[in-house]
């Protein structure tokens, strides 16, 4: 199976559209092409125009549903790189992942929750989603989201 | 208008003088120039000796001070990098920025705070000014400033 | 006196065991090679398989146990690009380091704990060591540690 097709059938998991708009709060860019990098902007779990999973893990929200909040967001990276390079063949590596998460007072878990999007690019990247990653827990996220995530990634340029 | 005329005109705005020395706490350096990327260490709101919007956002100060104090901060990170580079012309594009917000407990605007930065980044830099954000909020930040923001610019380098 | 010995004094002084297996949480690497630029996930201060530390600043834990924290942290980082790259000689800058402080609401001096990692840093890789910052504080971190720092670090490859 291609990383397109695996990439629809995680999407399909997570009822997350792969075609859909990205919208974007804020006034700047989603991804930005520097060279072989890809940045993109931190991502919260929107889905369409909602957020999902607003709240505080391991306070109003499950750890379950911070990490799947965390997938949602690595989701919607991918989808913003394969609109980037027109495939997501063109990902070779993930130099960084920040893993922002929105945690009650004593919620230590940030990398259980972090786990989430680490999954969701292994499942859909094997190799190439190998990435290093910082996972901290903070007291607020935009929208009260309660995960956001932001990455590098390493992409192979149009001209190669 | 060239892009330091409009710094210039900007900073003026902020009260910021441009040409000051800029003061760095701690034992690193504001700027590290590697190859064709200029790292910019996480700047606070200081003009002078002196560390303006103390306080948390949507607590003790309101979106519109955080905003601006945003905007300081960025207006450092262009004040050390002309420094580094000679002119803000150096500036090709701006491919990440961290926004750290001192915010209360149910404050969820750090975009709007960031949009403080990017404004600054845009109103002085143009196109060159595009860039990817991540914006968090946090419990607090040093010297309890209520915003903290780090870049990574892409600058063109003397030998070119 | 080389670098890799300069480690083994500054480990020493930390009761950091230089040879043992990095114990990584999660699912991804503990360090990306991108190049010439190596990537270190995010470092709690471990020690073997204990996470040493465990509280907030300027709350349960001192300034001074925050910022050994911090210091243990950048030898967990030293550890393992020397096994990334057979010896710390191939570090050639640190373009940055970010420093997540667990923080007791009314504590400010994320700086100066950050300087536990900046001091390691500077006295192992001299003018190597040089570093951009940013120093946060944070509500908590993985397995309440005080503090978590990522690095990118700007190595001599092999074929050099």
């Amino acid at each position: 199976m291609s990383r397109d097709q695996q990439f629809q059938q995680v999407a399909d998991r997570f009822a997350f559209p792969v075609d859909d708009d990205i919208k974007i709060g804020g006034k700047y860019t989603p991804v930005l092409l520097d060279g072989d990098l890809a940045y993109v902007a931190g991502q919260i779990p929107r889905i369409g125009e909602t957020v999902h999973f607003i709240g505080d893990a391991g306070g109003t929200l499950s750890l379950e549903e911070a990490r799947r909040a965390a997938g949602v967001s690595a989701l919607r990276a991918l989808a913003l790189i394969r609109r980037a390079c027109g495939s997501l063949d063109a990902i070779v590596a993930v130099p960084r992942i920040s893993v922002f998460v929105r945690s009650a007072p004593d919620f230590t878990q940030q990398s259980e929750v972090a786990d989430g999007a680490s999954d969701v690019l292994f499942e859909i990247l094997g190799d190439a989603g190998v990435h290093t990653r910082t996972s901290v827990g903070v007291l607020q996220l935009p929208k009260g989201a309660v995960a956001e995530v932001d990455f590098i990634f390493r992409v192979r340029t149009t001209d190669k």
